[in-house]
């Protein structure tokens, strides 16, 4: 696939990405960046912090782009297993997610991707394993 | 910590859970189950599909109610680590999750989890270690 | 495949499982169970505590058998991914390890295992993805 | 702790690692590196070819000294938990693994280490959590 800003614009403007408050801002050969400025509605038990599983949500579709990246026209991809560490408490109104295949073997992916907070702090990393399959229509 | 219905009522008037519509039923001693009927804005790429971040946004704080469950007053729980492997897709409206508390060693507890869909099968696991802290008022 | 108490005693009589004193003892329909008599060596570098990824290295080939026990004839596996955790101290001369298959979508079986100690304690615990794959002759 | 070459080769002069093939070539704020040229007996099913479990091993222990440079005197680690892929297959007679700690946040330090092959080619990747304890005499 080829990820132009056109077609990045395209596939923001889906309700998950909405409703969590993410954006994919580029797709490059086996990488992927994203930026959340996430709902406060998700920031819960503790204001202006994203629960974990929102962090978790934003590396695993970051991950997905860095797959499809890669893969031939109508294939996709489906997380098999990851796994995710927080060093740090995730607060702020911004982060940003950085994520890359590390390997393809077969139909199976390797990536992995971590999130910074707005002052470089690394606050979630993770390695994630990826199928890729036929797209469904 | 008792969760009487009454408490449950309370804790599950939170903004996360209303925004991807998860509902805790039950904590035991070491144990909690919820109920998931994902907002149709989470199912995403496919419709009837929470993503898998939702997915293990539900375990995981399913597994922190089982922890909470069994610390003193004062205290609260955050993530270490966590790994979620998806066995099948999970389709759906309606979503059911356990959690228990493995062992605890020190401040440190071990958990696992797993969500079934309406018809029994088995869409998600998890295994996760929390640290036990200080609860922040 | 059919695992016969001879055939079995054939696979046990292997180097790694001499080197690190592994037994497997039972393979059922995507279930295994194995014994560890670990080597005096690999209990470093506590006496009498067998090395972490020596457990992991049990449940890892246990896990295996538990998927070879459920594919085709010329057919073999391998660990796409694997995450364990140690609830508690493994402390003894003797630990039996048990395995299953949770699900197996196309040519990807997820597993779970657990180590206990000669107590009944639980030592470890894992979940794996594994591949289905040519086997190598 | 400091880890000069004779405390290193001190080190290094245990069972497991004789036993497995492992040395541990560097230790520095944070950071470790070592060595394995495989014990023939570890490599099964496949000759020239380290177990997975035997990899899981190299790196875990590397991420343990690369906490244990950072702790203070009397103080020891246990890994709570630990995640590893293989994104290729592991063949040859020497392999370089490197660990570094990500964070350590209170008594928890947040790791992650990858294996190479002679040719440089990435054959294991892992991220763990240690718990800091008190050293046992």
């Amino acid at each position: 696939m080829d990820f132009s800003p056109q077609l990045l614009a395209e596939l923001n403007n889906n309700s998950l990405y909405q409703h969590l408050g993410i954006e994919v801002s580029e797709v490059g050969q086996g990488t992927a960046s994203s930026v959340m400025r996430p709902d406060p509605a998700v920031c819960w038990p503790f204001p202006e912090q994203p629960h974990g599983g929102i962090l978790f949500t934003l590396m695993d579709t970051t991950m997905a782009w860095a797959v499809l990246s890669k893969v031939a026209e109508g294939q996709s991809c489906a997380t098999i297993s990851m796994e995710v560490q927080y060093p740090q408490r995730a607060l702020g109104a911004e982060f940003s997610c950085r994520a890359e295949v590390v390997h393809q073997a077969g139909r199976v992916a390797y990536t992995r991707a971590e999130i910074s907070d707005a002052q470089g702090g690394l606050v979630a990393t993770a390695q994630a394993a990826f199928r890729v399959v036929k797209a469904h229509f």
